[in-house]
């Protein structure tokens, strides 16, 4: 498994904060908002003497909560739908090891979150990738592209909706090209839905669960993690119509004894959280997306556009190479006692070569923070020496 | 991956309940031993507004604190050779996408905890067992017959010590020949230590990592589950001196991002536990034990070597299926309004046909309940129309 991008920064951001440089961090998915104050309390009231194990598949009644919550989000799946898992990251191998067999071919957009790479690897498949364009605003490439993609060897696609690194909302009728695809080639559609409510005008992501006639072929990939900010909990879960599929993710589950007990715990506390958590989120969120997608396409050679979910945009810069950009910024830049720390896109394209004058920012950081972060880009680009 | 006898089994447990029979359950790892307080209470004392991700590789304080227990059990590791996983089972999993290839073999001694399956059918790795009698006391086989099960497929050797499903406590001189042994054919020896601490001879397991010679070879997987009573935690650890295999490991440690926040905290507490809990434990499960192999052993037909460590008894029945025992007493036996659960032991060997006439209890109820199970397995024995 190759080393990522942003592991490879690391290095050079610590000698930046030896140096006594202020650091700003727009490279991670860690939100800083609070976790609803529930989740904890939940596990402090917790009354057990022995901390034992739960059923494989999660706790009944979370896994009934959790039917509660997709179903209020147009969603209409029961409790025995319902696998919970270690984070959404086990949902992903679960699944993969469940559908897939080595050897086998899935199709992702690229860019995607560089993670697959590793649950592909886990299970032996090969990632084709279909490539999406930030011309288009990384919207969902066309039905033939994907077609084009398709093999013997092709058993399903992957998608993430909101996207990582994108932040690109699919448009529903793009949803219903994908589902008419996959049920004509009968392939799996895998759908990593765990941004569902960080979007940004005015109604959440429509999961593929709820497309009629996709029943065996959608299987779906949640998780706790950025939802109530809790991604230390490592809670996430495997859901499906699709009994097959469910009945063998379940031996993997068996094979794994559980997932954390007391993290379910918060989670199921978690899922009363009132809509006005989720609103004043979003409020956040969207200010922070204005600021820091305006700020940089005031930038005179950068183009952003406005991602409509997650808390993640991509933006192209007048570079050469963006991970020469990102190394540089750390090492040899400093403006006002800041730099920053961006993710270069190259990691997120399985195809060598793409995203080069791309770079993703996640806009975890307040609306001040992610405005000195505009502004010392800026004054980066103006003094990097091999600006285009 | 097959289901598990004892799964098949939960249906005529939960049937023989509905009618009202007290089911003793000896069929599974969970202990009732209470978790150590200060373990439940580092987590209501937690002072954080957001549940973030750890490090992949676990929090730093932990690692130390690891280090530190490690080196007082006589394992001179440091905090830089600890990967924190989610569950000893992550470790295992990581242990074998580590250091074997689709393909590849590992040999295990058998019977075995039946979950190495299913982590090898993940890892696409051929599981080749060497069988272990219960004439022996399910002692480590002769090296001649690792020798003659050496392939060039070979890449290493699994051991669970003390074991499960077993018991048994290897002789300190059967590990020096297993640790001549892989070095001779330069494999890797995976060792499986979760029940360290469960020994019921005055010393406890010794682990391969404090073997003079094993540095490159030997992969620790290890746990707070059973230690601490934590099943519900999911923390483990892989633990090596291999540089390679832990730069290896921490790859697919970072794609699966990190393990539980809060559980880790609670583990780093319980690292504190006093000496006393673990003799009180000892002194308990010493009990037990003595009280289950005794009981069965004065039955007449019944052998049950006496197990040195961990919580488990392997037991020969004058019995012709143990599979078809299992269900028979739990569908159509009762005594005293009880009946009982025990895992057919066929479910551990990788060899089909093996251990027909025997089971596995987990004492992991207190002597009263122990000594009532007994008398319900005699007078099942003798009512059972299939005794051999």
């Amino acid at each position: 498994m190759p080393d990522s991008p942003i592991r490879k920064l690391t290095p050079f951001a610590n000698a930046a904060k030896s140096r006594g440089t202020h650091v700003i961090h727009l490279n991670i998915g860690q939100p800083d908002i609070a976790t609803p104050v529930a989740a904890m309390q939940a596990v402090r009231d917790m009354d057990r003497t022995v901390l034992e194990y739960s059923p494989s598949e999660g706790f009944a009644s979370y896994r009934e909560g959790l039917a509660r919550y997709y179903q209020a989000v147009g969603v209409p799946v029961t409790a025995t739908e319902i696998l919970v898992t270690t984070g959404g990251s086990e949902a992903l191998v679960f699944a993969f090891m469940t559908c897939l067999n080595p050897g086998d071919e899935v199709i992702i957009p690229e860019p995607f979150y560089a993670n697959y790479n590793g649950f592909a690897e886990l299970a032996g498949v090969k990632v084709v990738p279909v490539t999406a364009h930030i011309e288009d605003g990384f919207a969902l490439p066309p039905m033939a592209e994907f077609e084009a993609a398709i093999s013997d060897r092709t058993k399903g696609i992957l998608i993430c909706n909101p996207g990582n690194p994108t932040g690109t909302k699919y448009a529903e009728s793009s949803l219903s090209d994908l589902a008419s695809l996959v049920q004509q080639h009968d392939l799996f559609l895998f759908s990593d839905e765990v941004y569902r409510e960080f979007t940004y005008d005015g109604s959440i992501a429509k999961s593929i669960l709820g497309i009629a006639g996709l029943e065996e072929h959608a299987i779906v990939v949640d998780s706790v993690s950025k939802r109530y900010s809790m991604c230390g909990a490592r809670i996430g879960a495997l859901v499906t119509k699709n009994k097959k599929v469910h009945r063998a993710a379940m031996k993997f589950a068996m094979a794994r004894l559980s997932p954390p007990t007391m993290a379910q715990i918060a989670a199921e506390a978690a899922l009363d959280t009132p809509d006005a958590y989720f609103e004043d989120v979003r409020k956040e969120y969207k200010a922070r997306r204005d600021a820091l997608v305006s700020g940089l396409n005031a930038i005179e050679g950068v183009h952003c556009p406005t991602p409509g979910g997650a808390f993640y945009a991509v933006a192209q810069l007048p570079i050469d190479d963006a991970d020469r950009f990102c190394q540089w910024i750390l090492e040899s830049f400093e403006w006002e006692g800041c730099t920053v720390m961006m993710a270069p896109n190259t990691g997120f394209y399985a195809t060598s070569g793409l995203g080069k004058r791309e770079v993703r920012m996640a806009y975890v950081l307040d609306v001040e923070e992610i405005n000195r972060a505009v502004a010392c880009v800026q004054a980066a680009l103006a003094a990097y020496p091999d600006r285009t």
